[in-house]
């Protein structure tokens, strides 16, 4: 199994946290997104939409989308619950994940670090917006909860994680959010987790990289 | 089975075109956004989010997100393929509608329609620029295939129609991208496919409704 990844990626932190819980051995293939690496041939012939990580099996098929792979590889394991319902409301988090938690916390975190855009600048108090009502509604969600979904550790957590756990990054403070550093605690703890997020290089400047960073 | 449905989402008509095509009964509970009327502590007993729709099984579980809904009801049926791969080929397609099409064509003709931004604003400009990102991609996706995922119509074909069907309402033609026309009139071709979306009503104006749509 090869994993298409990008370090400083939460995306791509989210799936290695997994495969390391699940022992899984893998080949980590680096990919810089802002030296230019997923705007090759090479790299749409791996992924067209030019994302990380993808997530290449032995017989060759790939796979991206970060929680499609988290969904993947946790099949069958203790990280997805087997009841259908349950499995919806997890993918339910996916979804929630992917707008509610990374458009907001995570794409403000990015932005602001690499200079694509001031605090005050409408986009960016939009998307600081969008990540405080995300984090009151976890934080509610959360108040009655060890986990996202039933009193079950899965890939729920190891998603909404990602980009959560460095919201201090986009300048929002856990204080008014104690629930959720309950659990960014909890999700820190457990067996295996490994947190390998790399900062963002000197070279994330605008005009570097796949233009949907840009 | 209960469907807490507005009648202009597309969110809310993906599941209704499912719950059609899989000839399942339910009782349609009509929910106006812009009437206040999931601003109510009764609806924020029913989702937190305060999103439509959310599904209510006959046991009185409650589950949020269009396309965790779809995911539900779709399993075990013709709707969702059985190998676990796909499962996650279609759930990734189910994130993609989410982030790249519902964000970027759904989001602008919402904003353009409901007058919330102008055409040439800098976020109706940097969602159109995303919408044709999506576009271009589903395109090329499509031009050797009749479905999204194998060849078989899924709920990824049922999701990303929702918002991309209604493209040209954000002033998005489909004359650069004939391969996505084809598909959406194939997906439109179904049997049992319904498409009873309501046009925005006019009090669908800024301030009126949910904080999340102003």
């Amino acid at each position: 199994m090869r994993l298409y990844d990008y370090a400083a990626s939460a995306n791509c932190l989210k799936v290695r946290i997994l495969l390391r819980q699940l022992n899984v051995p893998y080949e980590r293939i680096d990919v810089d997104i802002f030296a230019g690496d997923t705007l090759t041939p090479a790299y749409a012939d791996v992924n067209p939409l030019r994302t990380t990580p993808v997530l290449e099996l032995d017989d060759g098929r790939r796979l991206p989308e970060s929680n499609a792979i988290l969904l993947y590889l946790a099949g069958g394991t203790p990280f997805l619950p087997e009841d259908r319902y349950d499995v919806s409301r997890v993918v339910g988090w996916l979804l929630f994940e992917q707008t509610d938690v990374m458009m907001t916390m995570g794409g403000l975190r990015f932005r602001l670090a690499t200079g694509r855009l001031a605090a005050d600048d409408p986009d960016a108090l939009r998307r600081r917006h969008g990540a405080e009502e995300a984090l009151r509604f976890l934080d509610d969600h959360l108040r009655s909860r060890e986990f996202l979904v039933g009193e079950q550790y899965t890939i729920a957590d190891i998603a909404v994680y990602g980009y959560a756990h460095v919201a201090h990054e986009a300048g929002l403070g856990m204080d008014g959010y104690p629930s959720v550093a309950r659990w960014l605690a909890r999700v820190a703890a457990q067996p295996g987790h490994v947190n390998d997020l790399a900062p963002y290089p000197p070279n994330a400047r605008p005009g570097a990289g796949a233009s949907i960073y840009d």
